[in-house]
Formats: C-alpha cells, sequence, structure tokens
C-alpha cells in the first residue's frame, strides 16, 4: 500500500477510498469520453467536511494532484483523472440542510442531485431555476464548478446568479467560507461567484447557500416552423427586439429533427429547415404567445402551432430534450460544441456551422438555447473511422473559431477543462491568461487541484 | 513640479492634471464626509483607455498610490485621497458606444452617469435595473466599483447581475478585457464578477459591457401602515413567503416618517409606527397588489392605502426617496449604516436597532430595502458635540454588530471602503480575509491601487 493510500484512510472510513482499478476506471472521466483521461491512485468519497479536509491536507503534505468530481456529467473533461491523482467525489455528502421559504434559500450539501433540491423546493412552492439537461443526475457542486446553464436562462439566467455564499475546502485544507445567507451583501472582493465556474481548480466546494424564486406558473409554448436557419434566427432577434421575456426560447436544425425522430418517432416536422419552441411561464401566458407567433410569421415561419395547455407544452419540449442523445445515435459519438455569440450573430453561426459540415462531409446537428444565442453545434461521428474523427475535430475547433470571429465565447455553459484548454488562450489573450493564472495561484500555489485542466 | 506631476503631465492634457490645491480638496472624499481623508498629490481627469494606461505606468514606476473615483457618491469613503495619492476621476470618460436592443447589451465608458444611461436605453423600450438613490448623479464605474444596488433590487437584483464584460487597466498598465458581450459565458474563471464590488483594489474599469432588460410597465404600489415595525417585518415575511414578486417592497419607520415631513410637508402619517410601501410592475399590478394589501392587514396592518395610477405611486415613493436627505436635517450629520440580515431576522434587527438608540440617547431613523432585509439604520448626531458623535460611532459599531450576530453582513450595497474596514475582519474571518488579500496581491502585487481601503 502507497503512502498516500496509507494516509488517506487515517482519516477516512474504509469504504470512502476506492483503489480497485476496475472500480476507479469507471471514475475516471466525466461524460466528454474522447477527452484524454490518466490513471488515477484512488477514488475518496468522503461523507463530511472534515474528511475532504483530511484528503486535501494529505494531497498537499505528498503533492498528489486532487481532481473533484461531482456526477460526471460533465461535457468537457473537467472532471477527467489525470495520472496518480485521487479522484474527490462529492457524490456522498448529498444532504439538503435547510429550505427557508420567507429567507428563499436552500442549504445543501454537493453531492445533492439538481432535480432533488428542484423536487423538494417545489413542495414549498419555491423553484431553484438552473436546468442543465442532466438535471435528474448531475449534482449541484458540479453546477456550480462549471457554472450550469440550461433552457431556463433566457429568462432566469445561470447558476452564478443563484449562489449567495459557499464552504470550500482550500487546496491545504482549509476551510473557507465565502459570501452569506442574505440577498445582498458587499463586503469584501465577491469570491462566491470567482468559485462558480472555477472547475475545481481554486477549492473543493463543500456546502452552499443557494437562492430559491417563487415557483412561476406552469408554462405554455408554441412551435414555430421556419423554412430556413435564417429565418428563425430572424425570429428570436425580432421576438427579443420587442421586449418580451420568454421562459424558454430553443431552436432544432432540420438534421436534429430528423435525429430525434429516428430514435423517438415523435413525428417532428422533417421538411422544415428549423423549428423554434417558445414558452411563456407567466400568469396570462396566451398574450405574449400569440405576439410572439405573430412575429415568427412575419419572420417566414411556414406554421405556429400553439399548445392549448401545459401537458401539450411539455411534449413539444420532449424533442428538445431528446436532441443530445439522438443526434448521438446518428453516428454512434459526438462532439458537442457549445458556441455562444450575440443574438443578432446566431445565424451567421448557423449558416457557418452548415458550410463547415459540408466542407468536411459531417453531419452536425444544431440545438441552440437561441435566446442567449448559446448554440450546440454537435458533431456526429463514426469515433471507428480515423479520418472521419480527425475531421470531426477540425470541425469542432473551427466553429469555435467561427464563434470567436462573431464576438461570441467558446462555452457558453459547458466550460473548459480539457477539451477546450487550447482555446482559453485564445479568448483571453495573453494578459488575460496571465492574470487567471496568477489568481489560480494565489488559491492553490502548488497547483495539486486540477492541473492541466482550464489553464 | 515634481516628478510624478512631470511625468503625468507627459502623457496627458493640459487641462487633465489638477494641482490646485483649493480644487484638489473638492476631490478628497466621497459622500461618507466623516471618513479621514489625506492629502492628494494631484487629480487626473483621462479621457481614453490610453491617458488611464499612462497614469498606471506612472503610478507603478514612482509607487504612488491611486484612488479610482466616479462622481464620488459613495457612501463608505472608498474613493477618499490618501496621502500622496494620484486621484483618478474617470468622470470625462463618459460615452455610451454602443446600444443594441437585439443583444440587450450596452456599451459603456465610466463616467457615464446611471440616469443617463436609463434615459438613453427606455428610448429603445429597454431598462438598466441597477437603481442607487444617487442615480442622477453616480458613475456607472462607481456603480461596478461598489457593487450598487437600489429600490429595485428586491425583483431585478443588483449591478453584478447586469455586467457581462470589462475593460480594466491594471496596476502596472496592462489593458485587460474580461468576460463578453454574450448572454452567456463560462471560458475561464469570472473576473468580471470579482471586479464588480472591488473597489477600485484591483484595477481601473475603463469600459464595460452591461446587461439591459426589457423595460417593464411602469409600476403601481401602496403603502400599509403598521402600529409596529415588527408587524411591518412580519408582513414582508408574509409577502415573500405567499410567493410574490413586487418590484419594490421598502419600509420606513417612525422617526424617518416624521424627518421626511419636517422636510417635505408630504403629510405622511407620523402616529404610525412603520410604513411599508409595495409596488408590481407587471401587467395586471392590481391583482397581487390586493393580495399584499391583504397579507398586510394580516399581520396588523392599521391602514393600506392602494395607488390608483403610476403618477399616485409615485408620489408615495417620493417620500421614501426623500428619507436620507430628511434624516441628515434631524441633527445635521448622519452616519448610514447598511447592515443587511436574512428577511426572517428584520424584525430582530429594527428591535435591536431602536434598543440601541434608546441605550445610546440618540436618534436613529431607519428606512429599509425590507423585502431583501438591507436596512440603513441611520444616526443622526451633531458632529460638533464630541460626545454625541462618539455615541453615534458607538451605536453605529454596535448595528454592524447586530447584524452579524443575526447571520447577516455589515453592507449590503454601500460598501467597505475606510469606513468599515475594521469591521470585514470580522465578517470574513481570518481565513477568508488572507484570501482576499492573496487575490489582491496577484493584481496588484505593488500595493498602489487604493490602498488603505477595504482590507
Amino acid at each position: 500500500m502507497s503512502e498516500l493510500i496509507a494516509r488517506l484512510r487515517e482519516g477516512l472510513p474504509g469504504d470512502a477510498v476506492v483503489t480497485d482499478p476496475d472500480i476507479l476506471g469507471g471514475y475516471a472521466h466525466d461524460m466528454a469520453s474522447f477527452c484524454p483521461a490518466g490513471t488515477p491512485a484512488a477514488a475518496v468519497l468522503p461523507r463530511t467536511t472534515e474528511e475532504v479536509q483530511h484528503v486535501m491536507r494529505t494531497a498537499t503534505a505528498l503533492r498528489t494532484p486532487v481532481v473533484p468530481q461531482g456526477a460526471r456529467t460533465g461535457l468537457s473533461g473537467g472532471a477527467n483523472a489525470t495520472d496518480g491523482c485521487v479522484l474527490l467525489s462529492l457524490t456522498r455528502m448529498n444532504r439538503v440542510l435547510e429550505i427557508s421559504p420567507v429567507d428563499r434559500i436552500a442549504v445543501v450539501e454537493p453531492g445533492v442531485v439538481n432535480a432533488d433540491l428542484s423536487r423538494q423546493v417545489a413542495a414549498h412552492g419555491l423553484s431553484y431555476p438552473p436546468d442543465p439537461s442532466s438535471w435528474e443526475e448531475c449534482t449541484l457542486g458540479g453546477n456550480i464548478g462549471t457554472a450550469s446553464g440550461g433552457l431556463c436562462c433566457v429568462k432566469y439566467g445561470v447558476t452564478a446568479e443563484y449562489v449567495l455564499g459557499l464552504d470550500v475546502v482550500l487546496a491545504d485544507g482549509r476551510l473557507l467560507r465565502t459570501g452569506r445567507r442574505t440577498a445582498k451583501g458587499v463586503a469584501g472582493l465577491d469570491l462566491t461567484r470567482l468559485f462558480v465556474g472555477s472547475e475545481g481548480c481554486l477549492g473543493v466546494v463543500v456546502g452552499a447557500t443557494l437562492a430559491l424564486r417563487a415557483e412561476p406558473p406552469r408554462q405554455l409554448a408554441l412551435a414555430a416552423e421556419f423554412p430556413s436557419a435564417k429565418a428563425a434566427c430572424e425570429a428570436v432577434c425580432r421576438i427579443m427586439e420587442a421586449g418580451h421575456t420568454p421562459s424558454l426560447l430553443e431552436l432544432m436544425d432540420r438534421t436534429t429533427l430528423r435525429a430525434v425522430n429516428a430514435l423517438t418517432k415523435m413525428g417532428l416536422p422533417e421538411s422544415t429547415e428549423a423549428l423554434l419552441l417558445a414558452a411563456f411561464d407567466t400568469p396570462e401566458p396566451s398574450g405574449p404567445l400569440a405576439a410572439v407567433g405573430a412575429l415568427c410569421e412575419e419572420a417566414g415561419a411556414s406554421a405556429v402551432v400553439p399548445a392549448d395547455t401545459p401537458a401539450e407544452s411539455e411534449l413539444l419540449l420532449q424533442g428538445r430534450r431528446a436532441a443530445l442523445v439522438a443526434l448521438e445515435a446518428v453516428r454512434g459519438t459526438t462532439m458537442i460544441d457549445d458556441v455562444c455569440v450575440p443574438r443578432s450573430a446566431l445565424a451567421a453561426l448557423l449558416e457557418g456551422t452548415a458550410a463547415i459540415a459540408e466542407r468536411h462531409r459531417l453531419t452536425i446537428g444544431v440545438c441552440a438555447h437561441a435566446g442567449d444565442g448559446n448554440t450546440h453545434p454537435t458533431v456526429c461521428f463514426d469515433a471507428r473511422d480515423e479520418d472521419e474523427a480527425h475531421r470531426a475535430r477540425a470541425s469542432f475547433d473551427e466553429i469555435m473559431e467561427l464563434g470567436l470571429r462573431l464576438g461570441g465565447t467558446i462555452t457558453g455553459e459547458h466550460g473548459v477543462g480539457v477539451l477546450k484548454r487550447e482555446w482559453l488562450a485564445r479568448e483571453l489573450g495573453p494578459v488575460g491568461l496571465e492574470i487567471q493564472r496568477s489568481v489560480k495561484a494565489a488559491f492553490d500555489p502548488l497547483g495539486i487541484l486540477n492541473p492541466g485542466k482550464v489553464f
């Protein structure tokens, strides 16, 4: 038994240290399975803050890399193992410690599953808006680490807006409390928001105080069919320019619609080039929904299909929710891009992506949180075909390049991880990258926290 | 002429360097006039980013402290001069560079006055929500530096939620661009939000990309009179617990009501112990307003007065807007506290504050952004009376101590500055303070940016 394992066991229960290589393999990577993953020395599954502190103290003493993990549903390899690392899984710290309807906050441990919190707060008439696609599996700690988005962002914003305070175990094992449980607060630097989206590079989140909202009415949706992606993007711009605040504004292109039909037999309209889904969750949604339908028609929609009930609306959304799985079935493997552009540049991004797909003879389906300009061009390829995999990677990169050229970002909500590390420097520039590294070093001078990720 | 002045003049127009002591004095402090202010070496008023870079390069070369300033409407001495410093006023960089209704963003220079931006975006049917009381004078750069709040926060949040990207001149003169002009983005650490509320200690903001919202309908308000502050706070809790999202939820205590009447002759009800103002800016505000009125009555309101029109609502709010000026007239000077507590602790804070006032034989008026639990206990005193001034300072501190004991923060929206520097350590604890200082050092290793503030 190595010194590392022996020392880890000194402060952890027997079942909290995993070294069996067969079991370890399952912990070694997230959902971006094509990103490289190293061979971990161990996985640890602490149940308390003190146990996490013990892990970090041990790692600091032995200069061992530590990779914090939630449910490993990430899409950029941010939770992948590095050689010889300790995988620090927070999934057993999964208690909801408090829900306060008056203060509209929840206090949680990092391993609570997003959907579990949503259901628990719903029982109090409250909602926790951030809703990444993996919400039935992903943990709140993981959501905080990656600053997760979701379908709701166009109205309700992203995870950063809902994190009021954090308990963080630092690289050397000290416990840092940031933020507050009040609605507002500006005492000192806003370290809370600095941790959101830091992908496990600054510290290990062991507790969070989250802001909640009053639960809105169930949303009512419409679907609009367009003869071109450009026309659908034009509708998105008109809707936002007219001052509407939909609770959801999603786009699926023809490739995605066909893939969803192939998987689910839902009968989505395959002859249409782009389908737009819009919803409102206001007390009287039919008014704005009709106005949005009219704007879609002005922008060239060939058909506008409003739902009559929330249940019908949910049916319309099921296709969208199935999109990524459906696209994966097309060629066996996908690379999911996450480029976000100003919504005025959405049409240019979609047209450019279609040209990239054609040039590389690839199938690239696009679904998008269109209201935010956040697209997921999804490159479908056969990983066993070396040439196709090579073209897939080239097209994936070209889409990011296009996004940057259009004033966008390489990642709207999935994070940098391993996948986009080389691209971060291009987005940030040399001054930005240098300052980011200085900040990282202020928290983690030995560089043991998730090394090789992000920077 | 000193070397500092000579070198500053090398890269700045003649009228951009102020050294006349009489004029300099006017730049030496913000609105917290009882905080100590040193004697500056010069004030500079650059018009371009390059000029700001020249100032910072000069300051780095000569190890000269630099104090960034906006309109100096701050309430904690954060913009006060330190001895021998350069006061760096950004007020001449006051252009709105872009307003995009489709992307719902504005690109601004830091010296733009908050109300000027609000008016310009209103012409496009848009709003920039953060509305500090000084909105007709304060600059957006100052709002960003202090993470300003306002009356709107209970529904629309604080400045941090509206800053998408920043251009920042670093201590050594390098230009850093953070963030983005897209609705979402998670590429690297969120330095944008780290700068918001950093009180000029990390860099000099020379440009900002701000998120806008669709302009809501004009709000409709009601006023409710309560026989005790406790009952008014109980109403606040019931309103929030019932799931309402008012656009404004403000409280004034009897001392404040009397002060406002004395100043404005508005005829607010002086026999009442606390007045609550609630408003909604939804398309149909009368429904939720009636529900809130009923909740106020259940909590013990002696009278509920709904406005019939937005104009009437504005009249109701005028008293609230006059509160701080009115309280200043009571004894000539005020110390405005800014304690924010979980709203469930609002009643305890108000009762505790009344006890502190009594113990110190002082007049302390409380107005509060009650929906956020953010109170402004305002200690009225005669600065010429040494004993009274001493008691004022003691009571001011005791209110912060009470706020911390109730799970709150020493500052909800005004910042730490000079005024609350000693208190920051108590709120953050030793680990928090140490980490904050490390982060500060990563940006400003020589410690020339606003030294002696915050930390």
